[in-house]
């Protein structure tokens, strides 16, 4: 697949509409299969006991393979999530970032398809998985 | 299934562990089924557009659920999260908090299974639904 | 929701589209929820041990959430299956049919979503539960 | 991860503890990753219209992130299948078999994860995703 957005104007994109979780973010790569997006873990990201808290992996997850698909189809700001399916596999690694590897499996008209690992810095064995479904809306 | 926490247990148990969440959250009920959970939506859970972002709905699912567990089996800390999969059907309604109705599926000696339909308040066809699995620790 | 076809026109669909599996089933009756489906478990549906295999109970789950869908929206043949995911819960008892419950959650224009418990028939725990999304075809 | 069994061993395991269900399979190749499963497409396979049937797809994800667990760990006859989440992408091609490419995620004392994308023989890109966990029990 072609790109239609880099990471400079994914992360312009991501300023500017999600303000108020942009800066959890850094994307780092588009790639041929899809996009690595990292979450810079903070306090807020935490569960008690130190681990990072499933609703911060669910949102990583969420906006790595949004910005996966915007990478594609350019800023479809009204794309939406229809489904999604976890598998929390491992305990995340203490005072280290997670990183979201998403694949883009189908992208059609109307539905994209993708999953993603979810790997602590510097661990091999993922913490995660997912795969998400996204709506696309008919007018692009 | 008996009851091991009530109301008032389960508060006291979300604002003593998960104190960063808590004030978050309202348990409304232990039912027959599960538990009824109630999401005070603020700023910090919405989405461009005010509609309540897919982490917050996957969070109120996950406490929900969890809670649920507790109130049977009493204040087990290290039930953890193994799996969920939601779907996400309408857009929440503007300035209404949301709820999760919980159905307890599955209570074994090492596994949970549950699922949950989380509503607008007031409007009676589900936001989303979602599945969650949790992996209880042995020693209980 | 209003009913388009009941259980005989659903029987009747079953066996003219569906020849090659329409003997495993047995439409129970159309529900206020959804639909109710009796898989007739015979030696080809089971597993090494006795137990119901997992494709048989996903062809359960499967064809009961189509058949729910269709009760609702009439003969649309070409509905089709994106998405599922099941928990398998209990051991099915032997030597006993099957029956999936559906629970219609959504009948959009475009995307239906329901979820199913499987049961044992005469045992009141699930055996498993499924959820299930199909894409329906624009033209109807 | 080091394998327990081969190509071999594992047609020999299927053919003689799945003697119903072996004749469908061909295991192609143990993987770095986890395990190839070839579906001989049948008439049996198949909905009317020619496509392989959903419950078809599952069992061909099942039996073959099955397989890739015994393929490191050994003949554990018991491990059941607790969970999975497919998504359904692409109408399979006419003719052809599919087959199963699984990765395990994660091979744990007690539980395995593992995802497979399945493809119509010849075609690029993926007609279905699968996520499947299995709970293996504790004597081994």
């Amino acid at each position: 697949m072609s790109h239609a957005m880099d990471v400079e104007a994914l992360t312009a994109f991501l300023a500017r509409d999600f303000g108020q979780v942009a800066e959890d973010f850094r994307v780092e790569a588009v790639t041929a299969e899809g996009l690595r997006l990292r979450l810079k873990v903070q306090e807020r990201h935490l569960r008690p006991g130190g681990t990072v808290s499933g609703p911060a992996m669910f949102g990583l997850a969420d906006v790595a393979v949004y910005l996966a698909i915007l990478s594609r189809i350019g800023p479809v700001a009204l794309a939406v999530t229809t489904g999604c399916a976890m598998d929390f596999m491992r305990k995340p690694a203490a005072g280290r970032d997670l990183y979201a590897e998403v694949r883009l499996l189908k992208l059609g008209r109307s539905l994209a398809v993708a999953d993603a690992l979810i790997f602590s810095e510097g661990v091999t064995e993922p913490v995660a998985r997912a795969n998400m479904t996204y709506s696309i809306p008919p007018a692009r």
